[in-house]
């Protein structure tokens, strides 16, 4: 095997493997050449090569959200690593683990007029929980590099001050990629190199020492928990809302249990993959009735809990989160093992667990209450599924319809990735099969990376993937077709109704003349041609009777990914979404 | 005319305004609706609408590079802004006033779940020159959003603390816009919004106040250059190098002089912009037959200068760097208003100044010296020069070859702008007529946003603009081709072949089998399919004669731009290159 003969490449790599860091992201350059070899030279590595670094990160974003565990991105020096953020801040929000690691120069060739160089320490700061600035190696290095080296030890022995730098680094990396597997947050790692870049041993030279610690799992404060269960069990009135979370990860004996009790809504958004026929899957459908009420106040006000528990990630409905902001519950705890967002300014208590430790304990000791909360609100939940059917059948073609066809007709086991932001909020509005998993960039909510994450995603998957998108993101990230590891059972649906359809569904279209322009931001890219160049298999409808006749074609199997372009009207769109929530509405309760 | 009720969103506008600041480059959003509104309805500005805000920044980095002014990049809250950053660093070092306007949501929604929602404030920090945190507007803001806002003054009169917030805001404003504007430095303003975003008034609410300073000149440092002139006067070997330069910047009667100096060797690069016949333009067919010598280190100490002095930014050649590293001469003096970068660990003088001014001084007061240190090198010049010609005549077509026949064929007057990396020291090697502008990215020297740079660049040019390019920058950027602002007479070339051509010149290409994989990155991508997409014109060729026959059809007047391939062996291209080195050191002088 080869390895190279800088120590700081040998060490990252070994930290690396040691902690079973397997998949490895790499876009190519000269500066990281060190670390490329070391880690596509060892068979341990599953590595990648992607050129874009925009989509590199989100490609290996979208591996670790399903492997969750840590995947690592490896660039070059200079801007490269820059275009790594946006996905870095998507898996800060999403708590993805990812790790970055970056080639730069030695610190006394920053800011002198080297190429590609600028100043990487700390670049990420804001967005990563542990940013590592390894040390350039002594030992490596010439004596006229030293010279210039800050961090060259003057003076001192060349073996005692390489062994210092290899200390720190060794340290640096444990502190890094520990908290990349214990809190599954992105990190950083900064690595220097002189050159010659590209020199081989056939031997490792070192053994680093590395310090894995990776459970950071925190006990249930019980106190806290008896305390709670009081409360809980004197609430008539308790909301479960949850946010983006992985499939299968809450036993199914907890969720039975809590559909079953009375004093229980369980609000559940597409991205919680949590299904049981008593919980409210689509939530905007019950609060924009209450909204538009002429009894709106009362309404809410019995709808208002007294506990809302909360686990998982982002929320993506705008309502229920204005809803809960205004009516606040007494008690708002949030579960999850490392935050807690006080996303409705009235966050009462952190539980540090998981949602299964939690609930076994809490469950445990609750007993029931009489309600009749759930039945109340479970009236309105029928109400509104009876009128969205008739809705449906009375609506021409549209998004609404286009996506009501394509969430009724993916095959079981489908993976779902959904863009954002108006897809995932479509996605909101219908049932799914309970087989499908969902998954979605909520973190930052961004349009820059769907395509590209739901590739990775794809990639370890038992099951084929479908990625539902619009026009501009699919076209943001065109790049990420740029890819050599998709899988022939990919798939992908765009929704294209030329342009940024979210934002006529916003409130400020009529009120500036320059809106197709700067917002709505209307195109006129033929998308076969971007599908052809990439070598995906392309098919185009516009109505609702060629898409049914499309679909059974479109997920047969095949030799090559496909790409299935669904034109909506554009001036249509926002006013068949929007009259929905009036039709809803109708009866007024 | 309508304003935003919003009195930040008018304030930022007017600042701008009140500087003169046309030219307004917005990504779709609905957080940034506010400074949307502002700078559309005003026809004052200029403004444009770009989706990918990586694509939008490097436009906006075009622009600015051509007019020498600060261009406003906007977009809304969330990962938008983080694609803003690869094209902010090339500001940095390229010293372009690139001005990132980014909506924010208040700092109460900051890290509570809030959608599109990241850590903003001072995001840039390692590569602006100031981070404007706006205040949000306490008078626009309800009871409620202030109760959360660490911002609010609670319990002071809302008017008080309105003003308070409205100096705060200006006083930030001035601070970064004055900068951007004396120091060519990008900057970074960052505006929480509150909602309602839309709102509209048809009379502005406040008059902002605006401190406008712009100058920065800082007057020459008379006794430094009379001590400075005693060493120029008495030193037979100096050499002048120059960076990145803008096309007349530096008067040609100081040219002039300073070409008839027999002491002085003027290096230049393409990017310098600068020419005379006594002039030095392909520094490495000077350097590279001494390295190869056996007489290297005589030849060396021979070509050692006592003087360097520089200006302009960054150098491209790596071998004048490397030279200049182990020869040290005895002063280095750098001219430029703002920096001086320690590029060769010698630097000796900063003369703050721009070279005009110290021309002017300098050369009034310098008295020539014997040497014949010019016509010394200028012998080799010449002998590469008809070693080079002769090899240009033997070589089979090629990148080599290609270039040599680009760079001899554009119609005078066209600005050029070139790609990175291998494009750049490709168009290094011959000679171009001087009427031709060239610009490129060499502030980080990255592949990311070339296309949108020169896209932006030919927007206000009198003269038509080449872009030439790689394949794998020109497929970096392909959304830089998604713009409604393209010139019809805007041209690309792509030198194709197939990957990234310069990692094989680069010296670890044998010694590692993944090299195809993760160095060069091939690819089978029908550059033609893209070109169509985004409605270019296209055409290809793969040898001498086709190229020789199209060229003129290619520059010839059209309706839409044109994209032209040129196909080259991939495996061809590097030998042919590193033999050029060897051919011009056959005969070691």
């Amino acid at each position: 095997m080869k390895y190279s003969t800088i120590p700081s490449s040998q060490t990252v790599v070994y930290h690396c493997k040691a902690r079973g860091i397997k998949n490895i992201v790499i876009s190519p350059g000269s500066r990281n050449a060190p670390l490329t070899i070391g880690f596509t030279e060892d068979p341990f590595f599953k590595c990648f090569s992607i050129v874009d670094e925009r989509c590199a990160a989100f490609f290996a974003l979208g591996i670790a959200q399903q492997l969750r565990e840590p995947v690592v991105i490896l660039c070059t020096s200079g801007s490269a690593l820059l275009n790594y953020y946006p996905a870095i801040s998507e898996a800060f929000y999403s708590d993805i683990p990812l790790v970055v690691i970056s080639a730069d120069r030695p610190p006394y060739k920053v800011d002198v007029g080297d190429g590609q160089t600028i100043r990487q320490e700390n670049v990420f700061e804001n967005h990563i929980a542990y940013g590592a600035n390894l040390k350039l190696d002594v030992s490596h290095a010439t004596d006229k590099i030293r010279k210039y080296d800050a961090l060259s030890l003057m003076g001192t022995d060349v073996g005692i001050a390489q062994q210092a730098v290899q200390e720190f680094n060794d340290t640096a990396l444990d502190n890094a990629l520990n908290l990349a597997w214990s809190q599954n947050s992105p990190v950083h790692i900064n690595v220097p190199f002189e050159e010659p870049l590209y020199d081989v041993v056939t031997e490792t030279t070192l053994i680093p020492m590395v310090n894995f610690v990776r459970d950071n799992q925190q006990e249930l404060d019980l106190g806290k928990l008896k305390e709670s269960v009081e409360v809980w069990n004197g609430s008539e009135r308790k909301i479960i809302l949850v946010g983006v979370n992985f499939p299968n990860s809450v036993e199914q004996k907890y969720l039975e249990q809590l559909a079953m009790d009375p004093s229980v809504i369980v609000l559940t958004e597409c991205t919680s993959n949590l299904h049981h026929h008593n919980f409210f899957p689509s939530i905007d459908s019950i609060i924009a009735p209450i909204e538009k009420s002429p009894e709106k106040e009362m309404l809410f006000k019995q709808l208002q809990p007294d506990i809302v528990l909360t686990f998982g990630g982002l929320i993506v409905s705008k309502k229920i989160k204005a809803f809960l902001r205004e009516y606040s519950p007494k008690f708002h705890w949030h579960i999850d093992p490392q935050k807690a967002p006080n996303t409705f300014f009235s966050l009462t208590h952190h539980f540090q667990t998981d949602p299964n430790r939690f609930f076994e304990k809490l469950l445990q000791v609750s007993s029931g209450i009489q309600s009749d909360y759930q039945q109340y609100w479970t009236r309105f939940k029928n109400e509104y599924i009876a009128r969205r059917e008739q809705y449906l059948k009375e609506i021409p073609f549209s998004d609404m319809l286009a996506f009501y066809r394509i969430m009724g007709s993916i095959p079981k086991d489908y993976q779902l990735q959904l863009g954002n932001s108006a897809t995932v909020r479509y996605g909101q509005l219908f049932d799914l099969d309970q087989c499908i998993n969902v998954f979605c960039n909520r973190g930052t909510s961004g349009i820059d990376g769907s395509t590209s994450t739901a590739i990775g995603a794809a990639l370890y998957s038992e099951q084929p993937t479908l990625l539902v998108t619009g026009d501009l993101s699919f076209l943001y990230d065109s790049n990420g077709l740029w890819n050599k590891y998709i899988r022939p059972d990919f798939r992908i649906i765009v929704i294209n109704n030329g342009g940024g359809g979210i934002f006529r569904i916003l409130p400020g279209k009529d009120k500036t003349d320059n809106f197709e322009n700067f917002f709505e931001t209307t195109h006129q890219i033929d998308l076969a041609l971007i599908a052809k160049a990439y070598s995906f298999d392309f098919m185009s409808v516009a109505d609702e009777g060629a898409l049914g006749a499309v679909l059974d074609d479109f997920y047969a199997k095949s030799n090559c990914p496909k790409i299935l372009e669904i034109k909506t009207p554009r001036l249509l769109n926002d006013k068949i979404l929007l009259s929905y929530f009036d039709f809803i509405s109708y009866n007024s309760k």
